[in-house]
């Protein structure tokens, strides 16, 4: 290779340049492409070298039963998993005769660039091959946000030594195997052969296969077709096996000359239509993508992204490489929820396998903040989601003896699928994530119809579940004992307090909403009387606090236990739950994720400043980040209680969990949710945005080394942009109605003129610690 | 069928009338024959009908893995499952070329009789063949307590209606086949064909053979011999297979005359030793064995029966199915420990596949006591199997980060098997529950080679877990937090009261033991620090108390949790965890067996007269008794607050368990340790018996219902005899050194003559009573 290898710092794209065969798997997610219903990972085309292929459909999986040592009442039988569907990214090159792999020849130039504009991943490569042949390759992909069941693949190869004979081969590969992965716990487990084939057929340049997967019967069809500017004398055909359609062109390219395909692809699924059916919508979304063409297809990507910088994009100057960061997490956060469409958000977004595709509480409390005040149709479409499983979630409520609703902690299609109650079904805070995620989605929208359709119910039922979950001790406060808050490392305590802060809110606007919309209430069963517990419930809500040392408990006792012993342990046991048994990190103050911290931000109307700075010195000594969940939020709340640097520290760690591969797995996919959570340092952060029941309020103050933070946000219609400075913040209203807003505790109205406020200096919080050899990575 | 189906009472012996096919599973537990190294179910000879057949040899396990839907840190990989080896107990019979079989034809007269003082199973059996002939069968059979390998079976064919041609097959049966089970979590997982084949051979009336295990690689070998009186004419062959040896017997048997055969068996299994040594060494078993003969085998059995209950035995006046069924206790806990020899007692003793044949700390807690008063050698010998496992158990602690020895939740080789570790390896308190029963062993005996080999070194290591285990908070206070008690329905608790009392006494035991034996406490690399480290950490033990209530919290918490909606729990819904939720259970006020109030029992120095009625009247109120280990502990706690009449129904209870089948799971084997708690239900409740740091103290009290109770102990190699009346008692001492002892509370010196002492009326308590629906049955 003649060139260093690595990512490049520039503000619109993400470039790599020269191939990495160690890197592949990681590259392969970070360009990864997606709009939320079809994600393809950034394979090659040529297939091979490659890390780990992967082509995804929002909501497709295979189910598996989950195995136990000791079965337990309630434990699911039955586990799901994302299925690789039919991979129709392989365009195979041979060049006389010698097919393109660049283990083998020589790859003298090797880029690849994903354009957060373009909304492309643009390939580069000069290959020489073995004996001694050379051509260029260009390639530009996209998986597009405005036709959802279309990906496109623009191809062109280059002689570079004179005339030469090519072949092409453009497949549609069903049941690719797939490389053996770890046996990380974490790590999905690997599908073999999922798919059966219930149709094959192609002619001219168009090829459909339709499967569908053994156990969850879930049906699928995949299409390709192709424009190619033949040259004189080629020769073409197409053929189809049951997991293999192939369109093979031949041809001699005379030096000077390209030879061109675009590759169009459709994808469609469903539980209940039949094979006939998706093979039509396929075809058809077919043959509206050729009638759109390559460079329409170009142009609507384009005008989608532009309209979504224009009210998402956060601009940071001072820092290149944040400011390339956050715009990667915005680009990719909008690939996992542009068209999701009342299906899930997973963990991974489609960019990989990991957690087995699964979503979990990380979508209502990272990511739908930033699709609320952005895209809040995609924010609302989540949610939707949440609400079509609505029926599962009151059926796992009854078997677990429980009210109202229970969501899964993690899952596909709502069907709870964790294999460990401990750190799963005990995290019943999920329910209040949904809860307080759609109370923030209305209090930022005032849109009735969901919440006539759907959020009031959500908030009913997630409701219903703490009246039950939770009862009055003898001195009448209310408690929610054995449950596992956000902090993994600790699990089943007693009045956690975020959960219980949640569940306050979570009651409170549930009994708010039915007051607001009686008749729909009515409909749902409540009346005054479960209002009122709700009300009684949240007013009484347990909040354990250690007096003697000033700060809440986590939970209740947990200042009580015994210290971990950070010192002792060392860098390579971190994980810690790869090293340690959970029995001991139960029993001990190490905090995984911020959890208490969280419960500050999110609930800060909670907590006095006083106990936030006493609170946050005392978990931040115990809090190993050992989630990619943590760093946002410590960012947000080091921000509030004055450590700016920290914050800064902390915002960079979120910002390249992934392009840095902090957590060395980024190979399974793309952390949504630390991406997301980008966005929440920088505007919670560093904008001190809040917003309780709907009053959007600012704190900005920005670190020394920037010079300048500006971000954009959508409220009740209304775009607002605010730009932030050392010592001055100027707020804008772009377009919409005016809207009260705060600057550090005074409030204003925002309307047509720009109003700029001072920043008051940063309060001097005393110093904080974290855990030995954990202080996250000093941001000069 | 003529007569009646059930079981007969009587003083000595156990009889069961009568066919029943749904009581085959049962019957064939109740009588099954073991000497603690060979155990063979109830099984009728013919093979058929039958519920589920078994023979085991004590340690001899086939491995498995253990599945786990989402794995962690320290989970045991492997499981090991009790196997059903090589059936020797099949003598099938032809009558008239018709096989003998219940199920077809009639059996006019059919019984069974366990012989408590015998030690034999002995059967008559009066069929009538579907063609009409008839024939009379004897059959009497015993695992022989003084040859430990060896069992044998004496079987006799009388035709009952003239002359009759007879066939009779002698087998010797492995990989039997054995039939479903229920996929109920606490019943052991069936193994299909565990055995491979090493060796097969037969000649004269002898066949050995010989097998392996797939994957734990143990070997075994089977052997039978027999003795037959050969009717003139008759015929005689023998043959093997590689899972099959037959002898085959054909006679005409005439009239009035009877054919008899005495087969021998023996078994030998090794890990280490090789095929032929273990070929060797069962045809030696079976020579010495012919040599014996059958009549000598009976007498030793009878003899070494008259010694156990000469020292052992428990005479009840006034319930007359209590008498029985506490000498069916007694003969059944002997059966499991009698010749163990330094294997492990597993909590079915050798009479079934429950648990996977798994020990737990049942051994120790409740069997122990009574072998180490009525048995001490055998007691001696299950401390040396947890003695011969500390090398596991200190690995084990090293893999939890923990001191010391970490001794396993369940296992056949001292390996954990537990699946599930919230009530598994959390149960921690197994530890203390080993020393105690060492301290207590050592108490009785003063056994000095025993401490100097094994004793000290079991109290060391044991201790040393608890010093890091536990922690001390900011008060100086020793905390034990994330722990799981005796109750699983509360997991992961802090300060469980039971396992910090029992640490306590672990602790100062451990000191105790080193001043007194310092020598070879400092080659165990123990000093001084260490030693005052283990004394401060149990001085300063935290017990949780609920001022407020009055009572001790059976963990940290526990009495401020919600309670148990028992009135909405319907009567099949227990036992609770095969109908709710861990989640649920763990956080609610209920308790699913004796915890605080088995703390009460084995540490009642630690308790106040106040403190243990009111906590005894606070728990009664939630224990539901989903655990055969809790009604033979109330009942002791019941007699000791003055609820005699509770009491006398919980003995009912602990003794009837597997009688009367109370948990409906007898078919898998017998309780052995509710059965061995039905002795400490007599000696340490009516008797008030209690051994505090070897002061043996009585507080002997009956219930209205008994004219008479009488035991039988053996301490420091003194043999009394304690006889109670309603209004006095009788200490004799049989043998041995005089022994100072007490009643009820004043001391005294038992020497050759009787001491009778008045018994003070019982103390008034206030009324207690239990969840709904689960108060014992009242004995009238």
């Amino acid at each position: 290779m003649e060139e260093d290898k690595g990512y490049e710092i520039a503000p619109w794209h993400l470039r790599w340049r020269g191939l990495d065969l160690q890197a592949l798997h990681a590259t392969e997610s970070t360009f990864a492409l997606s709009n939320g219903h079809i994600g393809i990972r950034g394979t090659f085309e040529e297939g091979e070298p490659r890390g780990l292929p992967g082509t995804y459909l929002n909501g497709f999986y295979e189910q598996r039963p989950l195995p136990y040592a000791e079965a337990g009442y309630g434990y699911p039988e039955d586990g799901q998993t994302v299925v690789n569907v039919t991979d129709g990214s392989i365009i195979r090159l041979l060049v006389q005769d010698e097919p393109l792999d660049m283990r083998y020849g020589r790859a003298t130039h090797h880029e690849r660039v994903l354009d957060f504009r373009t909304g492309t991943l643009r390939r580069t490569t000069d290959w020489m091959s073995p004996t001694g042949r050379q051509v260029r390759i260009h390639s530009e992909r996209l998986v597009s946000f405005t036709s959802r069941a279309v990906a496109a693949i623009h191809y062109e190869v280059e002689p570079l030594d004179g005339d030469i004979e090519l072949v092409m081969q453009s497949d549609l590969l069903a049941n690719e195997p797939i490389p053996a992965r770890t046996d990380d716990p974490r790590v999905a487990a690997a599908l073999d052969n999922p798919l059966i084939s219930d149709f094959a057929a192609a002619h001219d340049f168009r090829a459909v296969l339709a499967h569908h997967t053994r156990t969850s019967g879930l049906r699928m069809a995949a299409g390709m077709d192709h424009e190619i500017d033949l040259p004189a004398g080629a020769r073409c055909g197409i053929e189809t096996e049951k997991d293999l359609a192939r369109l093979t062109v031949a041809a001699d390219v005379p030096s000077g000359q390209r030879l061109r395909m675009t590759k169009y692809l459709a994808y469609g699924w469903s539980a209940r239509r039949s094979t006939p059916a998706l093979r039509g919508q396929v075809e058809g979304a077919l043959a509206g993508a050729l009638e759109t063409g390559w460079d329409e297809l170009l142009r609507r990507q384009r005008e989608y992204l532009d309209d979504f910088w224009e009210t998402a994009d956060v601009e940071i100057d001072g820092d290149a490489e944040l400011q390339q960061a956050v715009r990667f997490a915005l680009f990719h956060v909008l690939q996992a929820g542009a068209r999701g469409e009342s299906r899930a958000i997973p963990a991974k977004g489609l960019t990989g396998p990991g957690y087995d595709g699964h979503a979990f509480w990380d979508t209502e409390t990272f990511v739908l903040p930033l699709l609320t005040y952005t895209v809040p149709d995609s924010a609302r479409d989540a949610l939707r989601w949440r609400h079509s499983t609505l029926d599962k979630a009151k059926n796992r409520a009854l078997q677990l003896g429980q009210g109202g609703a229970v969501f899964p902690w993690r899952s596909i299609d709502g069907d709870e699928c964790s294999g460990y109650w401990p750190a799963g079904t005990a995290a019943f805070h999920v329910g209040a994530d949904v809860a307080v995620a759609t109370s923030r989605y209305l209090a930022a929208t005032h849109d009735a119809e969901f919440e006539a359709e759907c959020g009031l119910e959500l908030l009913v039922e997630t409701a219903r579940l703490w009246a039950t979950l939770g009862h009055h001790n003898s001195r009448g406060e209310f408690r929610i004992d054995g449950v596992t808050g956000p902090d993994e490392y600790t699990a089943v305590a007693d009045n956690n307090v975020f959960t219980n802060l949640m569940a306050q809110k979570n009651l409170r606007d549930a009994a708010i909403a039915c007051e607001r919309r009686p008749g729909r209430a009515r409909e749902l069963g409540v009346d005054d009387e479960e209002a009122a517990r709700w009300r009684d419930a949240a007013e009484h809500m347990r909040i354990p606090y250690d007096a003697a040392l000033g700060v809440h408990q986590q939970s209740e006792g947990f200042t009580h236990h015994d210290e971990w012993d950070f010192e002792g342990t060392p860098p390579e046991h971190y994980p810690l739950l790869l090293h340690y048994p959970y029995f001991d990190l139960y029993r001990k103050q190490v905090v995984k994720q911020a959890d208490l911290v969280l419960a500050m931000y999110l609930r800060g109307d909670a907590f006095t400043p006083e106990q936030k700075v006493a609170n946050f010195a005392y978990y931040e000594a115990l809090t190993v980040r050992d989630s990619s969940l943590s760093a946002c939020v410590q960012a947000v709340m080091a921000a509030e209680v004055g450590h700016l640097q920290l914050a800064y520290d902390y915002l960079a760690e979120a910002a390249l969990t992934d392009l840095h591969d902090l957590h060395a797995n980024v190979e399974n996919g793309l952390h949504i949710a630390s991406l997301a959570g980008t966005w929440t340092a920088c505007v919670a952060g560093f904008g001190g945005m809040r917003d309780h029941d709907g009053d959007v309020t600012f704190a900005p103050r920005i670190p020394q080394q920037l010079t300048r933070l500006s971000f954009r946000m959508t409220v009740r219609g209304s775009k607002i942009h605010v730009d932030v400075r050392p010592r001055v913040a100027t707020y804008r209203l772009i377009s919409g109605e005016p809207l009260e807003l705060a600057h550090h505790g005074s409030t204003f109205t925002l309307d047509g003129s720009p109003v700029t406020k001072p920043i008051p200096a940063a309060p001097d919080s005393p110093a904080v610690r974290q855990p030995y050899g954990r202080a996250p990575v000093h941001r000069g």
